[in-house]
């Protein structure tokens, strides 16, 4: 797993030419690849045009609106490494899910995805008990009502990350009722980032990850 | 199961002597039992005393801060009735589940509660799964998070009744947090009355158990 | 009336491409007729021409924004069939009130419109007491002050779901001034549900005329 | 009718000693009968005795939390005289709606009440249609939901003014919800004071009264 | 002045061709002339194209967004008609104190425009003294801070009608900030219509100008 | 002018002893006198009795709920000082305005109040407009509409700190109504602290007031 | 350490007799010791005498509000043991601060407490610089702006969790400005837990301090 | 240094027609240049090509969004002047901290930029000391948590201005939470303006360097 955390871009508010010049002076800088977050379809596809152009390889992938520049890395493989695992309930939350299990993918982290297990369908969730029971730590991504923080809080013992979407519709206002809903659960062990800050929940999972590395291995 | 629908006291701006005085006028107007909520315990045992005074039997309830005066109705036995189910997650919410079961008896329903069903525990939850399923209307309680009406949304088949209480600190804000939460369920079927509002949701649910009996009875 | 409720399409987030692609699936899996919610007209048109060259006929709505491919059933002409009223203030909940409207008739329920009853012209309203008096369940439907599920649940004796719709301006903020009007009506036997929810309404009010058919029927 | 408005004490912030004197003060300075408003039980009584030491006879009203000083008015039995309806729908209203009828008579203005008129009970309000079509204003008083200020708006032609009460629990949240249903009414010609603001409607209702005589008299 | 109102159509959920149809039929129904408002450039510019090829006459009003169908009124000049002032502080509120503007005058009232009296600049207001002395009722319009009706309350002894704004950026919420200034105006005589509300001013002024109206002329 | 800013105590979660202890310390480490603030008079006359049996002459102030302990300093004279003006709108903003006052008189500054100048009544402001014109900095203090800071802000060129109070009922929402006015003065110059913050008010006004200082003496 | 986790008494709604009683009951089933929370002193006191009657010893602790009964376990000395570092500005976060300490050393985990490091005092905080170096999890808690949390954050490279408090005044909203503020954190790798919940954060930095015991002992 | 500060034009409603006439009107007028606010990129070019066409020089930026016509002025290198510091976090920040410093430089005030000093980073705000302590008045700019306005007001002692700015997703809420943030500021001597309001910072710091030019030089 990868010690130290590479510089990551916020694509939110850059051009596409800002971004690929600093995906290209990260990796000149030695960085052995960059992530870059937030970019739409549109951005995001020229920017890859400009880094190809520039002889810098890199993807872009819509789902997730995130883009890896240089190279890539195999999935972890390695059973026994810290496991990070990705829970939502459906279609709606699939670019937070994705932005958080590519931002942990991305950081050198163990993945696994779970992602149609929403809490209105709980024998779905309870039948992926034991790939919740082997998880180092759990993001529980959620819009509408967010209650998937707390009854996988309730399932595990590992710390659970809880990120609102702002999907929905009505009195969802924006993700703030899946904010409410999990800052508020019932279950021990729950906490919150931002609402649709999926790569904010992955680098803290990873942060989580490394505690025994930076303990036992250094 | 009782046809019409009495008249009910809303005890919370009243005082004692008012709600003496209204009871017994409804008993002698014919109103078999008389069914005042919202009072706290001072005021219901000082009712109590003054009707007792002028003969009129009552009993007053200290969880649910509800008093019923006049004949009290044995309990619904008939397995064939509908059933309402009245479901909450912990000692918190009793006061308000308390007013709804109350309240379902007192209209004359078949009553069934599952008090310690909380979505942390949800294996709990899932052991009441058939009791559940017999119900004819599902009353879900919570506070906090307010996911319980959600789970068991996607459980059951027949209509659920989310009712948001304001127990809980910090972000729950009075009850707002469960609401948003009920309002924004993922799980068809669920709709939501005001926060702490027991008795509403037992009303309703008493409306809904009446709908066979005023289409093939009456 | 249909037994057993089909799967929905909620169409705000999938391609034209992907709703042809389901509901071909579901008609195939044997279901006769496939409801879709959410689809702006262009969406709608183009996902009924994909439909139209692969042999499933299918109509959009424009008014409810909804599609309904597959067999069309004939609106249900029972007297006795339980019925669903729905009832709006004018022209800009009508969004919202046909959704509901086509929702029910596609679950296989009996519906009345009463759609120029707002609470300024109450007359109106006190016009069509009878129709009223004859429901199995009002669906409420206003934006604004959303007063109408009040007057409406001191008229009838079933119950009345109230749907607020994000209709108005200024201080109506998305509905939720419709919404707590709603939420705060001193009427009983009045629930309520998420703001511009005319499917969840309808798919409530369709459980509720299954009461019977589930105690007595089966 | 009075034609200048005499001051006004305002005695939330005051003691009864300071009430009494700024009370002497105005009558000595020759203002006939001086109103004060926003007095609790304790210091509204003690305010009476210090006034009756000092030999300016006075009265106070428990309902209203209101006092007033000096000549008491006889009620305008002028049939021709301009016409303030006040009214509400029931208990909890009562003090506001109080605090404004008292300040109507005190400012000189014939005064009906309707005090059982919620929109719960349409029927009532309706037998009540002829005192409304003499108003001159209507003072419409309404917690919770607050849709009494529509409803009186669709039946009458002249001016509304909706007062939002505090009255309430859950998501009433201390008038909001009341307020936002008076702003976003959807029937023409009404308009709206602060929360619990029964002299402000009142002074206001004067002033519109006062049109007239402003024009014709002088 | 003109004594009963006639329809006024609300433009915003309407296309052209429905307006210009509605238009048409009042007119023809016997009102002399039509109002119709909220409708933006292109849509206002089409309905007279269509009126105009129908034979009726109209005339759009780019700031006001208010389009008068049928036989256009002049403006009221008997100095003894009673007085709608609107006033305003800048640019910004011109299309809300336009509306209502425009509303008065359709309604046959005589109206002043003050229309650069900020609060910012108190001396400009004091300037217009002598105008709002002759005021009937004044229709005080302000976004951001929304002062001048406080201002304006103490200045003059007629009924002042506050229209909060939704101009403005950052903390003024379209309009929040300006709505509850003027709920909370610390002047007597004050009452509020919804965000925006020019044309709900302009109703309520003509009420309250036609209260001599009703009381000695019919 | 005092040139460094002594010392402060915020009284609102310290007991009486704790602050008559810090007080005594900061004495005896060579601060001529020492301000508490926040203290209900309870704990300041306990605090005054505590520090008189400790040899430290304190005076404790009912309205501001401050207190001075050690040498107090005589009102600054000098015409040429720099000058704070503290305005408000009435008696009860008094709490807070002394509040700003007194410890603005305890940093050394030459103050001047002007405590009778709410906007409903502009003429009183306007008689005060040449104090106002000398002014280093004016804190404008008001609850409710709090428009007195833009009315000043439009009649001076100093800088104007508006300080908002959570005086009022309804919806003034315990300060925000007045706060957010603040925010959106349309008049420059003006800026904002936290609700009720008279201290930081004049903390800040005498920063300003220390810019010559600063520049010209050292 | 302490491998599994004891059950914890949430005192907020439990009689001081109820709490005595679980207590025991947990003692007697072989939990050697047991942590209450949210006990004010009266109710903490005589919990205390209760169970010393019974021969369980107990220590409550007026800061925190927390009691401990049975055992009570030394502090962690062990250099090399995972640290739990708990970091505030000031007496007022106190009683949030001790919740979340005394529960992190009842869980079993080494704590150092950073009790005076409020972001307006900056180069305080850097002097602790290497003793949150050495964390592996911190705890930040902060009322009012609620900046402590992103200062950390930006220091430390382990994971750190948020407690607003609901301290301050004014717009700080009972915990509401720090919330937001923390969840805006700029600094990767924080995240929050409910206003006020001290225990919660402990609970969650002893979960993230069990990641190596897990993963490397069992 | 400028002494009266010219007009400013507030571009957001008006056309470049509009602001290109204004412009000129000012420049006749005798104003040497002109300062436009809040123009987009196409509105200011086009602004810029009609002054040019009518021979009034002037150029746009693209990142303040402000224009200045007329005669430019050289930056003020007079190191004895007051002296404007702008700081903020980020490029996200800058849009709003260049409309300050452009304002300031355009009012004729010394301006030091200090544009990489977000908190997270808190070692590169403490490498500026040096330059903060030197300003006369600090303007920190900030989105998201807002905290830089205390850290820095616990750096300096001279007046700080905070700009909380709309930058941020989730729970940022266009700005509410930075503002809030600096409201509840722990650092004494921080005011707040309007959301993304640079201009009204800039204005009010200028007001503020003035005030030694006001009491000693005129
Ligand atoms: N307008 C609607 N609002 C809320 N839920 C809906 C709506 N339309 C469909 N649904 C629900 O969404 C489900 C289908 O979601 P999906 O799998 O995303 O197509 C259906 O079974 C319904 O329960
Ligand atoms: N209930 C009330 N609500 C609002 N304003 C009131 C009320 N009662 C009196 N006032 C106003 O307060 C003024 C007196 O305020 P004061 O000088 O503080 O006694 C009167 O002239 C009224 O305009
Ligand atoms: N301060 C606290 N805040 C939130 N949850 C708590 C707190 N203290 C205890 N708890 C939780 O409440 C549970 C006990 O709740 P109860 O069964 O009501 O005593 C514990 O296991 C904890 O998970
Ligand atoms: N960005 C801004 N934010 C707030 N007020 C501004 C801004 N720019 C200019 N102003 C103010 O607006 C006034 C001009 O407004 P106007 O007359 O509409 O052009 C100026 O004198 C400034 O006080
Ligand atoms: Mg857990
Ligand atoms: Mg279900
Ligand atoms: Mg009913
Ligand atoms: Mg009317
Ligand atoms: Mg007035
Ligand atoms: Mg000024
Ligand atoms: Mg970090
Ligand atoms: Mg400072």
């Amino acid at each position: 797993a990868r010690q130290s955390v590479g510089e990551v871009i916020y694509g939110a508010g850059k051009t596409a030419e800002q971004i690929a010049a600093i995906a290209q002076a990260l990796v000149e800088g030695g960085q052995p690849s960059v992530l870059a977050t937030r970019l739409d379809a549109e951005k995001g596809r020229r920017a890859v045009r400009l880094m190809d152009a520039a002889g810098l390889p890199s993807e872009y992938d819509d789902v997730s609106r995130t883009l890896v520049a240089g190279a890539s890395s195999a999935p972890v493989s390695d059973a026994c490494a810290p496991l990070v695992v990705v829970a939502c309930g459906g279609t709606s939350d699939l670019p937070v899910a994705e932005e958080a299990a590519r931002t942990a993918a991305f950081l050198g982290d163990r993945v696994t995805r779970l992602y149609d297990v929403g809490v209105a369908g709980i024998h779905r969730l309870l039948a992926s008990e034991d790939v919740l029971s082997q998880a180092t730590v759990v993001i529980a991504i959620a819009g509408m009502e967010g209650a998937l923080a707390s009854v996988i809080g309730g399932l595990v013992s590992c710390p659970v990350i809880g990120v609102p979407t702002s999907v929905g519709y009505g009195a969802s206002f924006g993700g703030v009722s899946a904010l409410l809903s999990m800052l508020n659960s019932c279950a021990s062990g729950v906490s919150v980032v931002n609402i649709d800050n999926g790569f904010g929940a992955a680098y803290l999972a990873h942060l989580i990850c490394q505690v025994p590395t930076r303990r036992y291995e250094g």
